[in-house]
């Protein structure tokens, strides 16, 4: 078995209020902060954006392209033990790739208004598809160490900061 | 702005009862089936794996290896009128990457065991994280189009199904 290469290319890019790992909420809508931003979409892609009025969160897909070498053992924001990497969301992963559900508030042409951004501003977008409660909404689902919030941190430090790619 | 170019390698490969598009559940858990698998990841990311057990559901994000060439308007499993690409779940899009919520019963060394995979046989992987419902679960969102339901398709016909990458 051997690793199999892909190459994918930005489709957009995403413009937010966090410029920097240090203070930019961890996960979608934390932080006490609207998070505002926008998602400008490539001309060409833009007709694909059709019928995404109409939901309230869309997952965006997009490359952690400021963070860290891997690493696969790290201490997460919201602990203070080492853990997996693939056990936790930080952005120093094997491959850099980042998906967050944020809030669509509207679509005008080629751009997407959104809120409760986690995401650095500039990031390259590989990908948007609709959040639906049905494939992704599990309420109830356990979740390991997280549940134990052995760390309160809501918003990021520096500690995976890096050039990336 | 330009589009800029990622590389990524996959991390392991997704084992799955279902061979081709056709038949296979369109999302985790569909089809009256438990969709039981494995993911394999290669030996070199095993150590990135510990603190998975404890989470009920992880994210697969994976390589939509064998969708068609994108379009930007398709028409989507759940409906019957064409509908822009990132307002839907269809494989054939500018970035054929996939993203599914699956069960994970029980990891062994360099294997997860899951369940209600949607995923094809032999599909790359690129990344785990673990499924959080503080992150993830927006049960109330309205989802546009989806929830109109015009189509009550569970599984997946061949509409899709190409070389891909």
């Amino acid at each position: 078995m051997t690793r199999k290469q892909f190459e994918f290319q930005s489709i957009g890019v995403i413009h937010s209020p966090f410029k920097e790992h240090a203070g930019t909420p961890i996960q979608p809508g934390w932080g006490d902060e609207p998070g505002e931003g926008e998602v400008e979409i490539f001309e060409e892609f833009s007709e694909g954006l059709a019928d995404l009025e109409g939901f309230d969160r869309i997952w965006l897909i997009f490359a952690l392209h400021r963070a860290s070498p891997a690493k696969l053992k790290l201490i997460p924001y919201r602990d203070t033990t080492e853990r997996g990497v693939f056990a936790t969301r930080a952005p120093s992963r094997p491959n850099p790739l980042g998906i967050s559900c944020v809030k669509l508030l509207e679509v005008t042409g080629s751009r997407l208004k959104v809120a409760e951004l986690d995401i650095l501003d500039g990031t390259p977008l590989f990908d948007i598809k609709p959040y639906s409660p049905c494939f992704d909404s599990w309420p109830k689902a356990k979740a390991g160490w997280l549940d134990a919030k052995a760390a309160e941190r809501e918003r990021a430090d520096g500690r995976f900061e890096g050039e990336g790619q």
